[in-house]
């Protein structure tokens, strides 16, 4: 969309906003356009928000999840399981494994996945961190919950081989058909695996957990 | 969605965020933990330019289009037709119309339209200084392109009104099937209206606007 908009301070909020993700330049517009039609205010609120968040933003020191102390409140929580520690991608994740209320255990940020294609190196992840608490904190069960893509299998197998010499038990999310979906409409690749990987059955409506 | 995030800076900025048209929770939740995993000088590009924005976005004194001089450069140019203004309800319509290049004349943006029921009011809109126009410019055509809806309307009557007793040509957009359309998926209102404002044949696709 090649547009004249006669205004170079309304250009440069729309070639900013448009680099966020999801957002084309015909949106960034119509946010550009709305943010003029409120108060001053709304806009310093917005813009100090964003800044005031990057710039202060801190990490747990222990599991990497986002929090405004040093320890996050899941790692303060004595009641959690500390042996069991679930390895996930990034903060987003915490917020989704948590939903599900299924894992009582600590989590372990890695703040990415190894990607060779996107100039990501293990040493620019949390693995090094992770292998650390491994040695240190006495944990029995690392769950790996990375995407089941190329670069989480990566990731997997590459923080696999780096606990191997450790004590520690290494699982990793079950694959198989989403509940719920027909299946027909379940892609071949999950399918062979779930066949190859079929469990003893179990009324798992009553299951427990 | 309830979500514990640990961060108050967080939780603020994606409050913010999610005050845009169109960005729910989830979308504000994704967008700020994008920002987080970019550098600093993003944030500060990203919020700076909202605010730089909103703090000194100027408006063209004559059509009130946004720009960034005393006078747009629609209104400054002296080879379009100042004796034709277009009447719109905002800076996008401006951009939208533009792009069909049908339209030579200048434009008088009105910054909304009448809406009791959200207390918008004619005293709110740029009507008074198009009355002014219509008398002082030698304008001969005003031609109303407000959106074909109930807002819409009210605001075309209450400017014919205003209007009625200067010596100026008043028409408005024509309405009727879109083009491309089939004449199945109109709707009945739209399918009435352009039967009772049927118009001679002509083979449009020579036609020369």
């Amino acid at each position: 969309m090649e547009l004249n908009l006669n205004s170079p301070l309304l250009e440069n909020a729309i070639a900013e906003l448009a680099k966020l993700p999801g957002i084309g330049h015909k949106t960034a517009l119509r946010l550009a356009l709305h943010i003029l039609r409120q108060e001053k205010s709304m806009a310093h609120d917005l813009g100090n928000s964003i800044i005031t968040m990057r710039d202060n933003i801190k990490y747990c020191t222990r599991c990497h999840n986002i929090s405004d102390k040093d320890i996050c409140p899941i790692c303060g929580d004595h009641k959690r399981d500390s042996t069991t520690v679930c390895v996930v991608e990034n903060v987003k994740d915490v917020l989704t494994i948590e939903s599900t209320h299924v894992h009582h255990g600590l989590y372990h940020v890695l703040g990415g996945l190894i990607s060779p294609l996107d100039g990501i190196s293990p040493s620019d992840l949390e693995i090094e961190s992770l292998i650390e608490r491994v040695e240190k904190e006495g944990i029995e069960e690392i769950i790996l919950a990375l995407s089941p893509t190329m670069e989480g299998d990566t990731t997997n197998f590459y923080i696999f081989r780096k606990l191997s010499h450790l004590p520690v038990k290494v699982t990793m999310l079950a694959r198989g058909l989403s509940i719920g979906n027909e299946l027909e409409y379940t892609d071949e690749l999950t399918l062979g695996r779930s066949i190859q990987n079929r469990m003893p059955f179990t009324n798992s409506f009553n299951k427990n957990n």
